[in-house]
């Protein structure tokens, strides 16, 4: 029994219910991703800080809650990475005269390069995390990626 | 342009480098699964949890250290977990007299219907993850998953 339990660790060891489980799969891959992330790109932005960067970047002037839903943020996490990056000195939120509830978010200069390294670095790890598939297969993935995170954020609202 | 910004919300608006980024679908697909399984199975009981009390149910007397690996949790994360589901008398651990470093697993009669409940409700909530996807589809999907999750696990090395 013990001699059976060293020789049998591993992911292969795991039980097969999960194995097949689509939630225990996308854990592991979002924990790989996020060790990825950590050492690869930066350790002091977080993917979804560095969504928030690249958004606001891509759409300079926007409210933060539009922002947000265009990064698949809810409004609470995103008050809070704006507040992080505000302090940081990444991103400057304005408010406009005609109304004082909006929150207008821009990159500042340091914004700006902090965007463009870690977009370097991202699209590297990217092509690493693609490296087995060849054209058509990334886009199909993609394509099957996206088509599964559009069903299940339909599910939640389910229950 | 505020009105171009208040019409163009929803994922759809999301910046075209993010949307084809896997890690950004990743975490979409994370985030929609942890909001279902909250809602869906149990929000007492977290997904790691829940894959801990799985192997722990598979493979009772196992140490869990080769348990750890068996779920993909790193040790810490691992001992974090096996301490709160022991003070909640799910598992018990026990060391063997031939070797005091060495923790074995199993669960407590409590541990065994918490595990069945959540089982059935986390096969539920598996079954509406996957309910647009044909016998077929869903075998090549649990493949792809599989083994894109094989790859990005030695992705982290690789820095």
């Amino acid at each position: 029994m013990v001699d059976n339990a060293e020789s049998n660790t591993g992911p292969q060891a795991s039980p097969p219910a999960l194995l097949e489980a689509p939630g225990f799969l996308v854990r592991r891959l979002y924990q790989a991703y996020v060790s990825a992330w950590v050492r690869g790109v930066d350790s002091s932005l977080t993917g979804p800080q560095f969504a928030v960067l690249t958004a606001v970047g891509a759409r300079p002037g926007r409210d933060q809650r539009s922002m947000a839903s265009a990064v698949s943020l809810d409004t609470s996490t995103m008050t809070d990475i704006v507040r992080r990056m505000e302090k940081r000195g990444l991103i400057s939120r304005q408010t406009p005269v005609t109304d004082a509830r909006r929150k207008l978010l821009y990159l500042t200069p340091e914004g700006e390069s902090m965007l463009e390294h870690a977009n370097r670095l991202a699209r590297q790890l990217d092509e690493r995390l693609l490296r087995p598939y060849g054209a058509l297969e990334r886009d199909e993935l993609i394509t099957t990626l996206t088509q599964l995170a559009d069903h299940w954020e339909t599910v939640p609202q389910e229950f």
